[in-house]
């Protein structure tokens, strides 16, 4: 037997509080961990799939009614679950993209809208942050503008995230959205790190897409994602094929092109499914989240040499953190940056990445009261034993 | 709550002898079993992703291994794990293909290759099969001179199943390989329903892509896939990103466009990996399985009105049967098909399609000799009961 055999428990949930940026959001209820139990195997979800054999219209389990929930919450007419994020932006370049468009990006923008565009030969363009790390709808319209001059063309695609991954800043997407329409673009929202922890309302938004992330905010197991939108870019992005085979003359005319046909199987759909409810229930207590991150953020400045690079006070429970003291401290200590690590480790708590002690990023979401206090303390408390000052 | 809570547990693995055609090869074991358990979370996979942050070089869990092995395992330079075959079909068309190419597809071909090539804007076109519903390399060479002839130009690829999933029939893959790549054509090979269950070796089948299924023939949760190549279509499939940010300059170097980063975490990827084991053995043992899916068909022949679709004796666990007898019977019994379902049931086992007695499929893979010489005679015991001969 090789190597790969060897697998570890992973007991970071188990025995740790955990603060890392991107995990916090994604990790299972128990009521997900029971359904990829009972649901482990690839095709679990398809004993009963009949006529028209696509996994959107399968009754038992209750997928068609999760993916009319699913629409629901989002407020849009039609949703997919897709294998991640990405793969919901891969479908939209795809659909909408053709070699030599130009698509725009935020300058704080996930890689994979750009490797998304780029697969689809077109090239994509950066709309340029301001100086507080926010994306206006005013610099959005200049990127246009400019795209057009130097181009002499418009953007095909405008994809904009409502908070971003590397500061957890709320940026104009309401905005955006509006100029996007002015143009005549649409505008796919990114809601890698709002649909599922807050309310996301696509109409009222005015979005033309809505890409969700299943491990990131859904409390779901990977790869999944959603992909919502309304009926008439359904009909573009979500169009079923039409060819026939030449020789045998069948055609597969219910499947979806850009979704390859069925998605997402058996244990990340199921486990997603699971926590719907769980899901739809936490978004109306995003304030309360919102709350503890602030709490949390204002202990932490208490600590000398500490900064939030994020907009503060706070409207995420992710963000980003320049701590000096710490900082100055593995500049002489032996370990280096890894002193922090260990010293949280002793204090069961992990996630800020191994070894960072400058800038970093973390995630209070979904700890309880109890949980950010002692977080809170922790670090103040080695702050302390390391000669820092603490107010 | 909505409906979606309801999530009744799914006991077919454990309640029945299950010899649906599809799922038998993907059942998990019970290592992989415990793997999603421990590996649940989205990202449970990335605790420790350190430079160059992507997924096939983490080490712990042991994620770099198991993709050398996997290469190993198929004797091919280079394996990446995709979200499902179908994933695999959509890179290599991404990047092969372009805007009015042809690429042809077996005539038994899997609607996902189909959609692959639809989806990179080319066209696919059939091989035909002979009147033994087999994939010929005569008809291969017939078929390019034929798009030669009508379309001016050489298709650009040529996908081919070893196995179909239509009668689980063998091809004649490496003399069709040899033929593509007489006409300089490069040539996928589908081991959907090989690679997994029995050995295979790439560098010998002289193939320029494998694609394999975690879901189908690897005991793997979904969606989970292969896709392994040598060095050479690796710089072209597995290509990186050279873009860059026109305002940050940023770039995503590491980044291979055409699997947009990384594409299986958590649960699937691990449940793959916990399985690894027991599929690098199992394959071994591909010899008995046929001898088991042997038997089963010459008993199920014993019966009034059954005929082997499939090329027969059987090269594989998949197999597709006529079943005049017990369609006799369903003429006249008021539930239809169904009787047979509900007899099946009776006596715990599952998988043919509800309420088939005319044409359907099975698949024998992973019982063992005392469930296999249970299944064969509870069909002969129906058949009885209902009056047909019996031999």
């Amino acid at each position: 037997m090789g190597k790969t055999a060897n697998l570890d428990i992973r007991e970071r949930e188990e025995k740790y509080i955990n603060i890392q940026p991107i995990q916090a959001a994604g990790r299972l209820t128990a009521d997900a961990m029971k359904a990829i139990i009972a649901y482990g195997d690839g095709y679990s979800t398809c004993d009963l799939c009949l006529k028209p054999f696509r996994l959107d219209f399968i009754k038992k389990p209750p997928i068609a009614d999760f993916y009319t929930e699913l629409a629901e919450f989002v407020n849009m007419d039609v949703a997919r679950v897709m294998p991640g994020a990405r793969r919901a932006f891969q479908a939209v370049a795809l659909a909408l993209l053709r070699r030599g468009d130009i698509a725009l990006i935020s300058s704080l923008g996930h890689y994979t809208l750009a490797l998304a565009i780029e697969e689809a030969g077109a090239e994509w363009r950066e709309i340029p942050k301001n100086e507080d790390n926010i994306l206006t709808a005013e610099a959005t319209a200049e990127k246009i503008e400019r795209v057009k001059r130097e181009n002499g063309k418009l953007p095909k695609l405008i994809a904009m995230h409502h908070f971003d991954y590397q500061y957890g800043n709320e940026h104009e997407i309401r905005e955006i959205i509006k100029i996007g329409h002015e143009y005549g673009i649409p505008v796919l929202y990114n809601g890698a790190y709002t649909i599922g922890v807050m309310e996301v309302d696509g109409k009222k938004l005015g979005a033309d897409f809505l890409v969700g992330s299943g491990h990131k905010s859904m409390a779901s197991p990977a790869p999944t994602g959603v992909l919502a939108m309304d009926e008439e870019w359904a009909k573009v992005v979500l169009r079923t094929t039409d060819a026939r085979g030449d020789i045998t003359g069948r055609k597969f005319g219910i499947k979806e092109v850009h979704l390859l046909g069925c998605t997402v199987m058996g244990a990340p759909l199921l486990g997603m499914m699971a926590s719907f409810p769980h899901v739809r229930e936490r978004v109306k207590h995003w304030g309360e989240e919102v709350k503890k991150s602030n709490y949390f953020i204002k202990e932490m400045l208490k600590i000398e040499g500490t900064k939030c690079l994020s907009e503060y006070p706070r409207r995420h429970t992710l963000t980003r953190v320049f701590t000096g003291g710490f900082d100055k401290v593995a500049k002489t200590h032996k370990k280096g940056g890894f002193f922090l690590t260990k010293e949280l480790s002793k204090r069961r708590i992990t996630g800020p990445f191994p070894g960072a002690t400058k800038e970093w990023k973390l995630n209070t979401y979904g700890l309880t009261w109890e949980q950010v206090r002692y977080t809170a303390n922790a670090f103040k408390e080695i702050a302390e034993a390391y000669g820092l000052r603490v107010e």
